[in-house]
């Protein structure tokens, strides 16, 4: 029977498990819930490469390895999760070395964003390119950059932030420290405050008033419908971000000149509203010394790309 | 005897050629000028590369390659000068089948700014690093970017130009069609245009008017002297381009995270009044997450390193 790899996305709220060949076929990606202590984290993840085990038919000896997908700050090399805010007790858990007591297989450690960007690189929207970025757009922007098969880390496995590119001098402050970071102006989350906040300023009629002051809040789901049944400021604000983000997609092209720039995130789920303004702008931004031959796509993988991305760089590791 | 390699630079006033052997011990660097037509800086490359040959007693069989770093656009896979502006007839030119046949010996080309960098990075401040970008202050703002000892082309030729970043929204507009890229904030020639532009439309007290109107323009270094001797429009340009190219240098930190940024050009003559505000601005402007761990610093190899660099990119086609 041919080798698998095993991935696991480990998310605050799901651990996600997939399986996949040295060919790259995935199994159907299932999902179990995130714990809240790291002892149960621990063995639930275990639980879940069990489980593709069996709904596989595999025995160890059909596992190659088990790649971990989780979210940062990571120390890669020596397999350990630095910090993991939201579940109690996560610093500093040797999770590479606890996962190979429970499992003896080889367990390889990728922080999500990168994870999920060799996912789509390797059987998503980018399959067919040299070099692809993926930009998450969610609660932040996440991104991961592959060049030539490769994770770009950088020198101190911080490299491909790129939702901290400074993009606006002495622009708006960010919760990591620097003012003006790109996510701060295209996130889903700081679309939402943008429009909350000239909700609560001004004085222009919007159709979102209505939505925010029973909820509480507003999304970007929110600010796609007002906008897709005419509400101006609505318009404005999504036009706005999506601008930021051509922007953004542009200095991409000028520093990596990659064959794609792939985007997911819950944002993403708006399909063409997001994709064809966004190339618009990304055209008119562009400089006119060439016409723009980087693409832009939305992920074909969506939320399971990271499971998939970690089943791929466990391969990675294997002769 | 030992193979070398040797690596001409060719730039619109000099032709500079150097020998390298495979430890990257480079010659001291030589200059012819420039000949203002196409057959005659074929010819006078090939001369270089013979008085190489001779000033090392090296014969033909002794050369292990030719490298050659041209101003772009380039098509380096054919081996092609696209274009180069200052030079007539220099369109579409076959330079390595014409230096092939000049010298029969296996001719390598690469662009100008990615040839410097890898100067920097296989013999200069670069040397130590696993990844480094460059960056060229001069008329524009030029870069190359070593990932891991290659040189990052993009997936059309077209990555790594920094100089492109686009730093300001709607911001100034650049000779490339786009708005707001650094080049238009830091390099020589703008901030030469920034200063005579203030010159012009106010009526601030400044010792640089006294250079400006009998020179007709204003360089780099009148503004850091008349910085350094107490004008305060001066120190106020000269600050202002050096914040936004701090802004760009965290920017390369949060996409690469090399372990240098390494500046180079006209501008760089300046050293510690370019490279102590520089970094004060890069660490108030850099993320808090982290200590600042790419360190800043200036070429070591200055002028010579595009020469020494297209010799170490002909080493590279060597088996």
């Amino acid at each position: 029977m041919a080798k698998q790899c095993i991935g696991i996305d480990l998310g605050g709220t799901f651990i996600k498990v997939v399986t996949l060949d040295a060919d790259n076929n995935a199994t159907e990606v299932f999902q179990l819930p995130t714990p809240d202590n790291r002892e149960d984290v621990v063995a639930q993840m275990a639980a879940g490469a069990r489980q593709a085990m069996e709904r596989n038919g595999l025995s160890g000896e059909n596992v190659a390895a088990v790649g971990i997908g989780s979210p940062g700050p990571l120390n890669v090399e020596d397999g350990v999760i630095v910090a993991m805010p939201n579940i109690p007790g996560m610093d500093n858990v040797p999770i590479r070395d606890l996962m190979t007591a429970e499992l003896s297989m080889p367990i390889a450690l990728e922080n999500d964003a990168n994870a999920a960007a060799y996912g789509e690189y390797i059987c998503g929207a980018g399959r067919d390119d040299a070099n692809m970025v993926l930009l998450t757009l969610g609660t932040g922007l996440g991104s991961g950059i592959i060049l030539d098969g490769e994770i770009l880390r950088g020198s101190h496995g911080m490299g491909g932030e790129l939702g901290h590119m400074i993009i606006v001098p002495d622009g708006e402050p960010c919760g990591c420290g620097q003012n003006g970071c790109i996510e701060r102006y295209c996130s889903a989350t700081f679309m939402a405050q943008r429009a909350a906040r000239r909700i609560a300023s001004g004085d222009e009629p919007t159709s979102l008033r209505a939505v925010l002051e029973p909820k509480g809040d507003i999304d970007a789901r929110d600010i796609n419908e007002a906008r897709r049944a005419g509400d101006a400021l609505a318009a404005d604000v999504w036009d706005e971000a999506l601008r930021y983000l051509a922007q953004g997609c542009v200095t991409i092209c000028r520093a990596f000149d990659p064959d794609r720039i792939v985007l997911t995130g819950g944002m993403t789920n708006a399909g063409d509203d997001l994709l064809v303004p966004l190339r618009e702008h990304f055209a008119a931004l562009h400089w006119t010394l060439a016409e723009p031959m980087t693409a832009l796509a939305i992920s074909t993988l969506g939320p399971d790309a990271g499971a998939i991305g970690a089943a791929g760089v466990a391969w990675r590791t294997v002769d």
